[in-house]
């Protein structure tokens, strides 16, 4: 694997990771691009005690672009892209309009106390998983797959080390079922100026689970999940895949390491080998649970790195909003306003789907 | 107001909320219906612990019926629907594909504790406004917003009381955009089996903001709110609505009683006669704000009965997916997946637009 990193007209890093056989790759943005958007503001809600990104400039971000004006695409005479070159195999590059950004800032206070806010500090990153505008995750062999997750994991080690960040997120959204506003196959990666809400709550769950019992919760869930069996989806050397006990969505499956780590970085090169191979499989039975391109989002959950980083556990949580090959699941009332899920499927049955189309 | 009990042909209740002058409403269901679903199935999360409903029979529910055949109309001669008279001003009957419903019952534990579960007990309820197929709560007349704050009142109190209840959630999901299954304009109301993760998570804030402060949260997100006035888009007598400081969502305003109160039932008559008129200029408001009729959540929130119902606030937030005339926005992966939002629009220029269009 080779690096190469290239700085855009506006500033912004983008960086190949080619095959060492690869050729090399344009290091020049001959684009006259304006001045890079203001931070945005992230303000703190005192009701949930969380933070939101308040990022207007967003707006007007490139939404569903026709494929001749894909910005993903590599550049080509006369059309210059974010990406400089002429081909590429992964390209990462820091998001034009980006939820996060900048250095770290002073905190602010409002309102007696009750409004804070600051910078939306931080950094958001695009991953293309291939130069071709057509296709998928699921269509790429297993040797780009295995870059893919090369340039993943080492995207985690460089912005674990930003100052200010307190957890990175690797990500793809797939399918406009679920708001994607460009097609090119691609991913994201925020690294966030705090803790997740999600985050927090699970490893609020694993304390309580330590103090109770002096083991780690992730690990007992994964080995009752073994046990049981009946919403395992597949097992291989290095990973585990199962449908969650109290899954909420109509298609979801969680992927573990066995040998828990706190990061994609921390994974070592049997386990990065194995997960190319088996993210693939999981992808392609996402296309065949209902016959259709599968909308999802595939979620790579890491260990914070300020809090509770030894307890926390890498793994995938994937799903879709498909409830069946016509219909989609919406957050409406329950869900968005209340945080309280409805699963129209069982799990077990999830399950059952995702083992028939094994191979497909 | 006159309140008249109906039970339909599978033993589900229905309820009439009639003005005083209206005919009175049959109370025979000539339907042959059949046996109502077994209970839904709520399992514990045992990473978020989160209850999560597994109710596996509403993927057989109503979906966009023709007019022709909707449910929720009036009956009409050889045409039965849910609502045996051939009209009504108000109406409330358990769904018939709830989500939660059914006696108490035991909690089971699998997994070497990691799996509890136990019956979604609770109940659903369906909330007709008008007995017209067209139309939507905004076009209601004062009056009839009147009587179906009545309605929600009298229900939160019915509710309340029943065993194993411990939140009663009143609110309506308006348009396709956020997965309305039934044209007719309806709302509804969850009794929940626990107290929701939102609700739980703001009540953590409030208590911690009491211990700190010695005062009530929600009291002082008002107050401060009202000092600051930028976010403030409507007074009355005695009600107040703000977008607030960390606004989620393109389009969000939020409604508290100037005296704060646990629930809807809590209202006195004053409050309640300001609250018909105040919430019907907020929603015309909504469809105002691009000129469509605005898909939206209404949320009532309303105090637990169980924990720290005496910090609980009564209100609404009322927010939208949509974020431009033509553009909704998705929860894609940071907000699905790790609760991180992100909003496209500034809390100050919601307020601004939701000034504008006053007396729409």
């Amino acid at each position: 694997m080779r690096r190469t990193l290239v700085t855009l007209a506006d500033g912004r890093e983008l960086f190949h990771y080619d095959d060492d056989s690869s050729p090399e790759r344009a290091t020049h943005d001959p684009r006259p691009l304006d001045a890079r958007a203001a931070a945005p503001q992230l303000r703190h809600d005192p009701l949930l005690d969380e933070w939101v990104s308040v990022a207007s400039h967003r707006m007007e971000r490139t939404f569903l672009p026709a494929a001749d004006d894909c910005p993903l695409c590599p550049s080509r005479e006369g059309r210059p892209t974010e990406i400089p070159s002429t081909d590429y195999d992964v390209v990462v590059f820091e998001n034009r309009f980006p939820s996060f950004t900048g250095p770290v800032g002073p905190t602010l206070v409002e309102g007696d106390g009750v409004f804070e806010h600051h910078a939306a500090w931080g950094r958001c990153e695009v991953v293309c998983f291939t130069s071709e505008h057509e296709g998928s995750f699921a269509g790429l062999d297993a040797a780009r797959a295995r870059l893919v997750v090369e340039a993943w994991a080492d995207r985690t080690a460089e912005l674990s080390a930003l100052p200010g960040v307190e957890q990175v997120f690797v990500f793809e959204n797939r399918g406009e079922a679920i708001g994607v506003t460009m097609r090119h196959p691609h991913g994201q990666i925020y690294a966030y100026p705090f803790v997740t809400p999600t985050t927090r709550a699970q490893l609020a769950s694993v304390a309580r689970h330590r103090e109770a019992t002096g083991r780690n919760l992730y690990d007992d869930v994964v080995a009752a999940e073994l046990r049981d069996g009946r919403r395992v989806v597949l097992e291989s050397e290095h990973w585990v895949a199962f449908v969650p006990f109290a899954a909420r969505w109509p298609v979801e499956v969680h992927l573990y390491p066995r040998r828990r780590v706190p990061d994609l970085a921390a994974l070592d090169a049997e386990q990065r080998d194995d997960l190319a191979g088996v993210y693939l499989e999981l992808l392609r039975r996402g296309d065949a649970f209902f016959g259709i391109p599968l909308p999802y989002i595939a979620a790579w959950h890491q260990a914070p790195l300020t809090a509770d980083r030894a307890e926390g556990a890498l793994h995938l949580e994937l799903f879709s909003v498909q409830r069946a090959a016509d219909k989609l699941k919406y957050l409406a009332g329950s869900e968005s306003a209340m945080g309280a899920f409805v699963n129209d499927r069982e799990p077990e049955s999830i399950a059952a789907r995702l083992r028939e189309v094994a191979g497909a």
